[in-house]
């Protein structure tokens, strides 16, 4: 007799295929190689000493190959091990090599290329945070592009237990090798999930029982004014243009860290860490 | 009877080849083959759209030259004003051309060479910062050399109204172009200042009624534990290597900025603005 599934879905609990536009994404990120996504899983490089060891902490097997430089053997030992280990080519390299491979000279010495690791869907990653009530942080960008912001506020999420970062669907579903350096392995430690074309994806955070806050220079209540909501999203904006005004109005509150006017705003980095921090401290 | 001609210059109005350290500069940009032109020792480049605005906002009359592009002539209406009223060179070029003069590709369109202001003394920055019992926030940077980190404690210093940023006696006295592009006009607003050779900082800064609080990764008072002294220096160390263990000792508190364990710590510029948002929290 045969085994009846939901087409299109592995797992029963997962319920049926969706007719929308986001439908192919469906799959644990980690355990389908993104077979019903229209780009084929690949590889990526990542590059950096936190970054990389964080990768390998947490995803091994998804290491496929290894530059390094002589005077990162030290710090690499367990990594090189694995791959003889795994029969994982792995080459010592002169910082030239590394340069080039990485089209940067901040590589910190290591370089790896890993399995692409398509971004989780929003309801997959709301699936794997802490239920209501309990206390939930995410975040969501807005045209953020610049990989050292990106990378930055990743790092920041990590630090202050952020429990997803969530892409716009016109982004690049994988993280630059550049964000992932800087984010010195919080890349590895926030799920990243994207949003699909046209989902409507406040509507799904707020029935998740999240408040959607949005990070405006002026103009919005003051951060230290009131309690924040322990479970959270957060919006950031794109340095220059801000976030879009749609957003803005969309959002449930408008927040604006409080200053002395003598600068514009803060760096998106800084903003994300305060902000990051004040929900810490109301949730801990 | 021959005539005296200024030696080297063949129009009276240029005045003498640069033997002084303010000697004028005559060649226009674009004639000039790359970045390290000689610059008189007085002077220093600065570059970014919200730098260079804030400068001249402060010190219009420490611009020399002006560079811009095509583009940004909107946006420098006033400089170019005041350069015509006051027979100021400014020059409208490439983007090549700027990327030679500034030796990145983020200039934002504009560049100044302006009058270097040598730092103050520890002294004349406590002279004019707020006195005793008033709540003040000073910044101490112990060997921070990456410009983007300078640069991005500045933003965030301005934004949460600190009075100055202490350099240590060894580091270069002016700040890079790029530190003064990332801090967006934080390089006019918070007064720089530099340690003396051998000079006990920690005291003088003691004796005008501020506490010394180190920020390290770990083992510190947690940040939000109990109220931070209003009148405060906060130290910040060099990314990797942390700051000097003497230092840490030295200070009289050492705060560390809680969070989840899961990255090592945060980026220097995401600790300093939380740490000033929580003196600023504190104080206003």
């Amino acid at each position: 007799m045969s085994t009846q599934r939901p087409p299109g879905g592995n797992s029963p609990y997962r319920g049926p295929p969706a007719r929308r536009s986001d439908a192919p994404r469906h799959e644990p990120a980690t355990e389908q190689p993104a077979a019903p996504r229209a780009r084929p899983a690949g590889e990526t490089r990542v590059f950096g000493l936190n970054a990389c060891l964080a990768l390998f902490a947490r995803r091994p097997q998804d290491v496929r190959k290894v530059w390094l430089l002589e005077s990162r053997v030290g710090a690499l030992k367990s990594v090189l091990a694995w791959c003889v280990k795994n029969r994982l080519g792995y080459r010592v390299v002169e910082e030239e090599d590394l340069d080039k491979l990485t089209a940067t000279q901040h590589h910190e010495g290591v370089c790896f290329d890993v399995l692409r690791r398509p971004p989780l869907t929003v309801s997959d990653l709301l699936a794997a945070a802490p239920a209501e009530p309990k206390a939930s942080l995410l975040i969501l960008l807005d045209g953020v592009g610049n990989p050292h912001n990106v990378g930055a506020v990743l790092r920041s999420a990590a630090n202050f237990g952020a429990q997803g970062l969530i892409l716009p669907a016109e982004a690049p579903s994988t993280l630059s090798g550049a964000a992932c350096r800087v984010a010195e392995g919080g890349a590895e430690v926030v799920p990243l999930a994207q949003a699909g074309r046209g989902e409507d994806v406040l509507q799904t955070l707020r029935h998740a029982g999240y408040r959607i806050a949005a990070t405006t220079p002026r103009d919005g209540l003051g951060l230290f004014a009131q309690p924040l909501p322990k479970r959270l999203v957060l919006i950031f904006g794109a340095e220059g243009e801000g976030m879009s005004e749609a957003l803005i109005r969309a959002a449930d509150l408008r927040l604006t860290i409080p200053g002395s006017g003598e600068v514009e705003s803060l760096n998106i980095s800084a903003s994300a860490a305060v902000v990051f921090a004040e929900w810490w401290r109301g949730t801990h």
